[in-house]
């Protein structure tokens, strides 16, 4: 048995994890997720990335969108409007479904993790999807204009149009990792970082305390993958964030930030001489394509990332 | 002018103001509503009492159902029944975005008043609404089984099947009369107690400190309308708790409990029989068709009514 351990954000990460569950039984895989862009709005509680992970790995996420749930309707949105309501963040009313149970089961005094369990259970998800953490964590974005604003607000509110002075996670300080977390990045016979946001995907994870020491401590066995292909990030900010904070936007950039972390990075063909400057961080460079537009790519790319770490590890299940 | 104020529950209480609106210009129209139904549902605000007066009036109410909006669709609903979520308490995805926006705007800051003034003018109703208080007072039935449950539970969850041994309104104490209400109730040439619930949306509304002393203080300009009709409540569960709490299941019944509030009594043609019986409470009876099936009929059931109190008070706008 290879257990596998993998550190996700969104959508890349979730695409990711659809792969590897065509590598790895499901039994064999925790996904531990970034809880860090959750929020509060009309009252519900709102957990963008592990829905996305659930939803593309329960094969009913909304193509169109890329979040939210296939066949969505707009009814609820179309009341909002008419009071001039906020609806700059989609909730559809299939959707809406979804932060409702979650909302009111948090209310009755269930933890974060216990909702997730229930909710990719009843998607029929056999992985173990945990949040980072039960308690509240949440990324604030300062501007360079000085104005500091929630994850969400900065992300799909403005497009991520603005430039970012810094990032910090509220909370983060006297959070917890969700019960299982910890043993999960111990246990695993391979940790991944999947292509994520390096600093706001990632980083929360990794600022919730114990976490990044668990991760830092079993370096040789594990292995990232950058989210920056050509120069560009495939989806998000994660470019003009590495551009912001004065990191190289390359892969090699990546593996300047990630080299504490992981022994091993892939990274695309196309950034194939990048290899030496990514040896140089102390990292070890592996090259495939990392464009998951294909389940088969995806799969591919699962099963050559786990065997950077042990190339007896993946069969196909 | 004549300005009437009518203390309203939800569904006989829309009706009539329906009808009031035909004959009294809006501007001179106050609703005083009974919002000890309220409560916490997936973390969402739900009022359904002011919504059922929002939606009548606005000519949107779902008639399939009697409640929420025309158009209705239950896409979240089937999300929430995949989680084994709690959907006793029917939430169309129209009906959503009303919730959506109270609570939203709730947690801004704003109070229920502000957030009722903002959604009846989105569905462009000109008459005031105002909810009888904007702190929480919530109706708790305790059953003759011991067992004491929020009404919710009690009026949709149990369908109202449960005998019933007293009911309370727990905050009552504390609650305030919202902005308005009682100089409205003070300065009304009539006030109208709608045929609504005595026990459950007319006594919680009079159980807010000052409210009951401001109507019964202007008894003799005050008129109620009978919600027993033929020894039956036309809806809900009236007669059910009038034989529980030891009331005589009647229109005299109901000039028994009503007399201390309010000179006239307007009651079916049905129980004509029984003006008699409702002049010894003190009261006045008033005998017309109240059972408000078609328009024309309520609205000549609302200008009957206001003309118990001023003979000269309507005419039609």
């Amino acid at each position: 048995m290879t257990t596998i351990c993998v550190l996700c954000g969104g959508v890349g990460a979730a695409r990711f994890l659809r792969g590897l569950l065509r590598v790895v039984p499901p039994s064999d895989i925790t996904a531990i997720v970034n809880t860090a862009d959750d929020m509060r709005l009309h009252g519900l509680a709102i957990s963008p990335d592990l829905d996305t992970c659930t939803y593309t790995l329960a094969e009913v996420i909304n193509p169109e969108t890329g979040w939210g749930l296939v066949g969505e309707t707009w009814q609820a949105k179309e009341t909002l409007d008419r009071y001039g309501g906020q609806t700059w963040f989609g909730l559809g009313d299939r959707d809406l479904g979804t932060h409702l149970y979650r909302t009111q089961r948090l209310d009755e005094g269930a933890t974060l993790a216990d909702v997730t369990r229930e909710i990719t259970a009843a998607w029929d998800l056999e992985l173990n999807v945990l949040p980072m953490s039960n308690d509240s964590v949440r990324t604030r974005v300062t501007l360079t204009s000085g104005e500091t604003i929630d994850f969400q607000r900065y992300f799909v509110e403005r497009q991520h149009a603005d430039a970012v002075r810094h990032v910090e996670f509220a909370g983060a300080d006297r959070a917890r990792p969700a019960p299982g977390v910890l043993a999960a990045i111990q246990n695993a016979d391979c940790v991944v970082i999947a292509p994520s946001n390096p600093f706001v995907s990632i980083d929360p994870i990794l600022s919730v305390p114990g976490i990044r020491d668990a991760v830092v401590q079993r370096r040789e066995r594990n292995v990232a993958i950058s989210p920056i292909v050509g120069g560009g990030a495939v989806k998000g900010p994660a470019a003009d964030l590495m551009r912001s904070f004065g990191h190289e936007v390359s892969a090699a950039g990546v593996a300047a930030l990630y080299q504490p972390l992981a022994a091993h990075l892939v990274i695309d063909t196309v950034d194939d001489h990048l290899a030496p400057a990514v040896s140089e961080t102390g990292m070890t460079p592996h090259v495939t394509n990392t464009m998951m537009t294909a389940i088969d790519v995806t799969t591919a790319l699962a099963e050559f990332t786990i065997a950077t770490v042990d190339p007896t590890a993946s069969r196909s299940v």
